[in-house]
């Protein structure tokens, strides 16, 4: 597992929001709301930069929003879901409810 | 009213987590939750400056958190709670929450 993620009760509310308060993030945390893993390069549109997709990583992983694992040549992202949800009841479902309800901005860096 | 607030349904999401994803906006936040307007100069620490309170509640303001509304010579803060629980039910909620389970960060920024 790369380094940098949080245990569990270090998680801090402010990290997470702040890596929430961005839409292309929110678009990554929509994306993995399913369950399960995703290869990182099917995550969001293919016209976003690596450099640029590196950056959000990190942030969603210091913050403790996703797990990111290697595997092979990429990496597999996948939301910390239940973690937040013992940390910060119903908060994950009250932003993805958001999301869902006005999904504009978020849907311009989906991969779909 | 200060311009810059934004109607209810202007209101982003990502601006709100944003604005709410720092411990001195969080300790606002906090301190407004209890209902009704509070005099700017009440809500947090004496030893924040005032250029950087300044900045904060523009953030809170501009994001659709707060209502900052002129009195005398100062301003008067208020939580647009109905708003943003009407926007993105449980949200609010689910943050303060988070608050109050882990108030350390905030705490350091509050005015008592």
């Amino acid at each position: 597992m790369i380094r940098h993620h949080p245990d569990r009760d270090q998680i801090q509310l402010e990290n997470v929001l702040t890596a929430l308060g961005n839409p292309m993030r929110l678009a990554v945390v929509r994306a993995l709301a399913a369950g399960g893993e995703l290869p990182c390069g099917t995550v969001l549109s293919k016209e976003i930069s690596k450099s640029t997709l590196t950056h959000h990583w990190r942030v969603l992983r210091d913050s403790g929003v996703i797990w990111q694992r290697p595997s092979g040549r990429e990496n597999l992202l996948s939301l910390r879901r239940d973690d937040l949800n013992i940390r910060f009841p119903g908060l994950l479902d009250a932003v993805l409810n958001g999301v869902q309800a006005a999904p504009e901005s978020v849907n311009q860096y989906a991969a779909f």
